[in-house]
Formats: structure tokens, C-alpha cells, sequence
């Protein structure tokens, strides 16, 4: 089993950023996670994954994505966080 | 070439009502995708595939998807919108 790289993600993200350190995973045949709280961080993930398919797909490596629901305790509080795994076709 | 129901998500679309609509035309093997314009429509569009993705598990069908950008005119304004191609496995 591979391990699993989680990245957090905030509505502040900059989305080729984010890109940019999951593409670097997936071209490693790692596995990556977003992980996402509240609307504007969700936003954020998601052009993430479309700008990564951009720059993976001269590599030849398509990626789709499988949502979940996920509980993260923040601060002594439950929160419930979207998570993004990220499928390599 | 299959026909495409494309389901346009506002921030106030209910993810439970979109989800059931998804679940419905997937069911029919058609496709369907979701178009969303801003972070609070794209948070209830990711919302409404993880619930779908609930609807269908029961019925064997696993789905995943693959976002993109797209250009849509609204009101003769040019508008960047979030389109959520569903993939059946």
C-alpha cells in the first residue's frame, strides 16, 4: 500500500501552487489528497485539480477526482471537510 | 455519441435534489455533467456528487469526475464556470 500525501487546502491557496505540488506527487506514482474546509476552499481545490490535469496531461497521465466527506477535529472542534483523492488513470 | 444533461448548480441549489437528479440520468446510462459559476455553487456541486456517489455505490455504480473550465455568456457577459464531466466506472 502507497502512501497517501494529504494536502490542506484554504480558500487563500493559490491554485497553481497547489497544482503545481500535486502534479510532483503524481509523476512520483504517489498518491495525493486535497483536503478542503468551507466553500471558498473547496473553490480553490477544485481549479487546482482542472489547472494539475493541465499539467499532467502532456506527461500522459490522466487524473479524475473522488469526493468525500471527511470529520477533522480543528482546534477541540469537529468539522466536517470535503476530501478530494485524486484517481490516476 | 450519447446525449449530455448538463445541470446548472447556484449557491442555492439544495446538493440532495441535484444528487437525485444525477443519480437518475446516470441510472438511464446517460451522461450528465454539472456547471457551476462562483465558489458557493461549486461547493454544492462537490457536495452533490459525494451524495450521488452514495445513491449509486448501492446500485454498483461507481463515479468519479473530471472538472474543467468553460466559457459561458450570462446576460451578454463572458462568465469562467466550472464544468463537472461525470465518469462512470
Amino acid at each position: 500500500m502507497s502512501e497517501v500525501e494529504v494536502l490542506k487546502i484554504a480558500a487563500t491557496s493559490a491554485p497553481k501552487a497547489i497544482a503545481g505540488a500535486m502534479a510532483t506527487v503524481i509523476r512520483n506514482n504517489k498518491q495525493v489528497e486535497l483536503q478542503a474546509i468551507g466553500a471558498g476552499a473547496v473553490n480553490q481545490a477544485v481549479k487546482a485539480i482542472i489547472i494539475a490535469r493541465g499539467y499532467l496531461s502532456p506527461n500522459g497521465i490522466e487524473i479524475s477526482f473522488a469526493p468525500s466527506f471527511t470529520n477533522v477535529e480543528i482546534d477541540g472542534e469537529e468539522r466536517t471537510a470535503l476530501r478530494f483523492a485524486i484517481e490516476r488513470k
